[in-house]
């Protein structure tokens, strides 16, 4: 039993990781934190929470998070790389939901983030919280940046065939689709009911935040420069990332299905999808699976990768989870075996 | 450790049993039957359930099912009625979610759902499994009668206060809104997306067939006869019911919020909210709450009480195992525990 | 030719008058005002009316509306009465969407909405501009105010069971339900997508504004002082209104449907369906129609009538241009003869 | 004023035609048959219709066709191609809206389809009736094969870096998404609102009928062969196609705004967006525009196409309205000038 903290809990990714974390077997919330609806109880503002959860957001006191083994940042930018320092020396360990650790360059980071980063010096150290990535060090990390909703599902499409050498790293294209939770909480006219529903849209197509860092996950595993295009879409749905990429092949003749089925075999949460399937946001839907199926139409010359996942859960709070899971040597699956409600 | 068959398992209050049930802790899975979809893997049908649920599409067969503990029937409504007497003769109990033995006059039965009753002699025995209100007959019952979904919600904000001989039971009005997921999984040009999203109407105002079913309820505890006019609406969203009632109050200075708090103090699954709330749908979508709250507009003569519930879940496959639970004598919470995922 | 004025179109009853008005061919689009988006052409907040009308935001100044012969207010509560005396006396007829004028009493306004009235003498002058009522005082009005949404339903399914007598005029029940537009383009977490997709709740239950305005329409036909209990509610789309209402027969045996096709017969925005029928929202969507249809469920004492209007046209913008049809002698369909789109 | 008939009306495309010609000053509905609801008025099937078009489904007998100077075929594929012949024999002029003779090839066209063409000595004749290409050929036409929606936007998008020679014409890709309204009428669980609402997917990756129209069009201004990719989503949503399309740029520097913006200048219904722009689908809802925006990520090799079309009127009825417009010589807007709806 470990004792966890959240910082910035009234967010989507807030609630989400209050749903998990207050259900899981091994773990004790000890704080969640907002200046804003300190002394509210969560069920107030997250009327699902009643009778589930007896908590009541705090003002974002240093010192009760100190007692805490874990505290995990859904914050806006920015914010956990002021805390964090402090936080490890005490020997609590991080998670940060949002991108202050996510790009190993500062300047890289500063350039798409418009801020000067606060603690480059950790930026070494914190660990990028891909587990089907990068569970070793996880288990080790003080320090976990939790990867971007697009990032993830990017990542895991693209990887098998980048490792194995089968397609072009410099003509990749990833023309992904978001719910509307993936704009968060904030009063914005852009997230209104009247405004997204029944519509269909791209944005950031100039560039989006999330371009650094999926090409810096990729180029761990390509000798050749990562050429990416990324479109990111906004598609009238609460929850679900829909990543559809593509890559020009290198080699005919290969059995990319079995890519895909033994790279992923051991890994609980991707779940690789029989030939000539298409999968479905809402099979994922509330869970921490990925599904995926990749595609070669018409024999051609072109892989498609169909990916989906939760935005709220692998693609933020339940990835957090596993990678809390991993941390503390849980069982990975500890607080995540939900099954996705279909309808 | 029971054994559970499912007759009928291809619809959404059947894909919603599977849910609920593969993750209980006290049972298992013994058969799923289907006729249309027999040698089908359910996870092929339902793409949620891969990797959570290693079952196949039976046959409808009598003998698969006698080795059950317990059977419930997610089938049309006049299926149970040709299978349930063999079942209960070999010792297997049956949980029958369609309306075959809701009412208790087989002529009224006939009169509304347009066939003769096959076993009009079960419909005694039978009990209505509305678990707050028969719990004890529940405990003993060989056969249940799982309530529908609008009857569950609409009984349990009427009972309190007609209990309490507080409102006319003559001027009853219920107006009741559900999701488009009521109206089934059948292929059906009404219940197409581009049918039902971004419109809104009531149906079947001349008579519902849920009619009689909460008549049937309230009368019980009402000397005068009931007079209710039930309005139910399709609502452009899949889960949730939300009923709001009207009753003529019979005396004035009233604490209603008392009368509901003190009704439900003791029930898991009915959530009283505090004074002035008005309950959501979303706060109840996938689980088994029933959330409600009552209201007496400028302190005048009409009490208006808003529930809501799933209707796939406390509306039909939770409360199934809400009763099972009562039956078998597990805690009636088991593997109903469940946090509404919002957003 | 007709030179119109909009004050505050950056909402949507501001872009649904800049739509209609847009095609009107009596009509010639003067200003549109707005503080914020001064400077900027309408058609980059309203893409749809790009290469429509080449109309640019301006600053909300007197001396350009005093050039119109008509001003439309589509402005929050308490703008319009601050400048409508000026424009009158300058001989401009107004038109006001908002709720200023609405209340023939100054107190009971202040009351309900919560500020001093800043032109209480006017509000006898003041025409209630619901045309199927009021046609003959609005052909003479120099200022008509624009009635709301949830009103312009309720009236008009009440008013012709209560002009005949045939209806309790103390036990009225009018429980609405409005899509997600009706609380306007403002930024507001209440109106995201995330918080009310999939979800559906009532609201306002003790008190809300559209109470005073429909007591106040109804008590003209009616002896007895009007009882309502009126219970607005959100359901997941983006427009229309649905009402469903109950009144108690006070005698049996009458044809209802004739009393509502009698009373409609010459109104061209008012269709009554025939019996048995139940209206969509999407039949009127994008159309200045109302649907209703009565109905006497088992041939019992209550009369249940369904009416649907899209709120932002009959419920806002289109109703006001009707009224500017009716007080201009234009024939009163003009540029209002759209057909609904469905699907 | 001309005569116009209609074959097989049941479907969305169908509503859509009558939507649009019964608002058509040139044309006169002479008949709109279907043998399943044959006798019934369409504005029972459409009650968006009523007052608004007095016409009755009826058989689809070729002696009233032959009254009409044009036939539109709004049936499944391989309807039309069994009529065309005797309409056309007797100067009937028609305009299919289904696939029948939008492919040249007529061995490639049974591949795709699925059975055998019944009057291959059309096909030649046939003028794909995609106004903005074929313009000139469309004023002579007798027989008019109006484009998928799809093809429609895919085509426009590439057309102009295609015919500049500034794209590879042998790497495209088109990753396109539709509202469920593509998928028609007709009752199958696919098209469910509980399937489809809140989910996102692909579907026909291995190939989908597109495909082959889309290369032929593209083929005419390439002397490469065209190497496409095209990918098809469902959305949540009911009107709307996006597509996104990627060219990788074939030489650098290159103003790709004024290609488009110089091609299009003279089309009314194509709106080229501002630099940077994203097109959403409702800005087109129910009008027949297309708008589209062209990006050119950090100024990289990728070129990146957004176009909206409502795939009801510019995918299907309003293109056949604008086909009709130009075989009959009205002008090209005549009846297709309606605002898109927003919200």
């Amino acid at each position: 039993m470990i004792k966890a903290g959240i910082v910035g809990g009234t967010g989507y990714t807030g609630v989400e990781l209050l749903r998990l974390l207050a259900r899981h077997p091994q773990v004790e919330l000890q704080a969640i934190t907002s200046r804003a609806e300190a002394g509210q109880p969560v069920s107030v503002l997250f009327p699902n929470l009643r009778g589930k959860l007896d908590l009541v957001f705090s003002e974002p006191d240093l010192d009760t998070l100190l007692l805490c083994d874990v505290v995990f940042f859904a914050t806006p930018n920015g914010v956990a790389m002021g805390m964090v320092a402090e936080l490890l020396e005490a020997g609590v360990r991080v998670i940060d939901l949002a991108a202050d650790f996510r790009l190993k360059d500062a300047d890289l980071w500063q350039q798409w983030y418009g801020m000067k980063h606060a603690c480059p010096d950790l930026l070494d150290e914190a660990v990028y919280g891909l587990v089907e990535v990068n569970r070793e060090q996880i288990k080790q990390a003080r320090l976990v940046a939790n990867p971007g909703c697009y990032p993830t599902a990017v990542q895991l499409g693209f990887l098998p065939l980048l490792e194995a050498g089968l397609i072009e790293p410099t003509t990749l294209i990833a023309d992904a689709k978001s719910g509307v939770s993936g704009a968060g909480r904030k009063a914005a006219v852009g997230s209104l009911l009247c405004e997204t529903s029944e519509s269909f849209k791209a944005y950031g197509v100039p560039g989006h935040r999330h371009l650094p860092e999926i090409k810096q996950g990729l180029q761990n595993v390509s000798k050749a420069a990562i050429g990416l295009t990324f479109v990111p879409h906004l598609t009238p749905m609460i929850r679900g990332i829909h990543a559809t990429l593509y890559g020009r092949l290198t080699e005919s003749g290969k059995d990319l299905q079995m890519i895909y089925t033994d790279k992923y075999a051991a890994e609980h949460f991707v779940d690789v999808l029989p030939e000539g399937a298409h999968p479905e946001t809402r099979s994922v839907r509330g869970s921490n699976m990925v599904r995926l199926a990749v595609h070669q139409p018409q024999q051609g010359d072109v892989a498609v990768i169909l990916v989906v996942i939760d935005n709220l859960v692998k693609g933020a709070a339940g990835q957090a989870v596993q990678n809390m899971n991993v941390m503390f040597a849980f069982t990975e699956t500890e607080g995540l075996d939900e099954i996705a409600v279909i309808p």
